[in-house]
């Protein structure tokens, strides 16, 4: 969504009805690559923040929220993650998370360089010299593809990609769960950011179902993210064991005193708690029916 | 906050630079009472909803959210919670969430009698006929100066308030906290929303300062509102006790088993989720730093 007409406000609509305006301050870069527009603004309430075809990705103040979620409950639950791969996740908080790890090797693979050489240059807090790391290779291309034709093994994948829309849909589909599935070492874990549970239902169903088609366990993880519509977020945790992520309290203290993980939003509660869905939410995963936009309007949230 | 200039949009201030718009398709209640101005509309996002002086207080679809956490985590940890005490709470949502524990008597020290009349009469699905509970007796007038003066004892004190300005403010002081202390029963407790960590940290802190003057133990829960700014909010539960809310899970299976709650939001997994605080607010509530709002600002998250 472009800046609003009243020349200062970035307005994102979160659901029929609801808009969220945020203050623009500056503009530190415009320019549209091959795939998308970028912009780096600063704004009024959240810092910096990248925006994708108008669309804000991350700020430079609750980008913590979001990347700790998405990379440590997944890779605290490996005991030896060596090798990582990462689709998208151009603004390298996420390889900065993954990095604290004991991994060996990370392949990254981001359609966009352009949104790497941006985001390097104007919210350089974000990766924090991540990108400069020896153990990271960084390919240029599409993620579904590397996916589909890949034959190299992984200890965990995890896809830090924009919405379901455009080039990023296949992204949440059966067929790319399969074949990251297939890439997977034995105990291997796949996560994804799968969108807001509330404003975002369809999309998270959608994804939730096609991974539970690819893997034996699919585990959602709620979290905070105030810059996103809605502010809950979720990432889906998922693999063949039955137990994804059930490990105890004690082994996750071990590992990130161990590992040494820089944390203010993750943390060993915050491990449990992050799993524990409210009732309704839960009733909705359990049932068969699915719930396209029409039908979700204008009751919230479907009664249990 | 009126509605705008636009017609329909209800726009409200989250902080600085950061608005909700929220789409009114219909004024089915426009009125002043002695005290404040109440309306009630049909929003597009969240049904029909009370204002009171133009700002959301509450909406029929995510009303559970907000009313099974200001009354449930506190009233399954009493054993046997006899006689409450609900300040505020004029749409009657959190009475009729007190009603499903085994109660003998409710007193509820509402204000405005309009804000009951107006509920009542237009969002019935709220209080879903409480204030006919022959266990209820409505006194209309000033909750501080109620508590303040009085001498009955109560097993549980609600602050369902509207947030700390004007004829709220005295409901988050150490005065109020502390008369409020003097009337509960052994074991008893005290809940008081408290508003946004993030956005209304400066208020949040206060509140949870103040009780911390009148209470051994002071206990955050978390809880999702969507409907609120930055949809994360606060309700601290006090007590004189040093574990306030820690029982076993298996007691909570009971009692809430027992007692018959209907939950949809609530529930003894989400019972210890809404007291785990990530790393970053503890440890601010944990610094003897105050935090105004000049210095809260740009950065949302004071780093740790």
């Amino acid at each position: 969504m472009p800046l609003t007409d009243d020349g200062c406000w970035l307005s994102e609509t979160e659901r029929p009805g609801l808009e969220q305006r945020i203050r623009v301050l500056e503009m530190l870069y415009a320019g549209r690559s091959e795939y998308q527009e970028i912009q780096v603004v600063v704004t009024a309430p959240f810092g910096r923040a990248l925006l994708l075809d108008g669309i804000l990705q991350t700020s430079e103040t609750d980008e913590f929220l979001y990347h700790e979620m998405l990379v440590h409950p997944a890779l605290v639950s490996l005991a030896q993650p060596r090798r990582v791969l990462i689709i998208g996740g151009g603004d390298g908080g996420c390889l900065r998370r993954v990095l604290e790890h004991p991994v060996q090797e990370v392949v990254q693979v981001e359609l966009d360089s352009q949104v790497v050489a941006v985001s390097r240059r104007y919210l350089p807090s974000i990766s924090a010299g991540a990108f400069d790391d020896p153990r990271v290779r960084v390919i240029y291309g599409d993620g579904i593809a590397y996916v589909a034709e890949g034959n190299e093994r992984f200890d965990a994948i995890i896809v830090d990609s924009t919405d379901p829309a455009g080039p990023s849909l296949g992204l949440f589909s059966a067929d790319f769960y399969c074949h990251a599935a297939s890439l997977l070492s034995e105990n291997g874990l796949l996560v994804s950011q799968t969108g807001s549970p509330l404003y975002m239902m369809p999309e998270f169903l959608n994804a939730y179902r096609n991974l539970r088609r690819a893997f034996a366990s699919v585990r959602p993880c709620l979290a905070l993210v105030p810059s996103y519509p809605g502010a809950w977020w979720t990432f889906c945790v998922a693999g063949q064991g039955a137990a994804t992520l059930d490990l105890t309290r004690e082994e996750i203290e071990r590992r990130t005193r161990e590992r040494g993980l820089k944390l203010r939003y993750y943390s060993p509660e915050i491990h449990f708690a992050s799993v524990t869905l409210p009732p309704f939410l839960a009733a909705v995963l359990a049932s068969p029916q699915t719930f396209p936009p029409e039908s979700a309007y204008p009751v919230l949230y479907p009664a249990t």
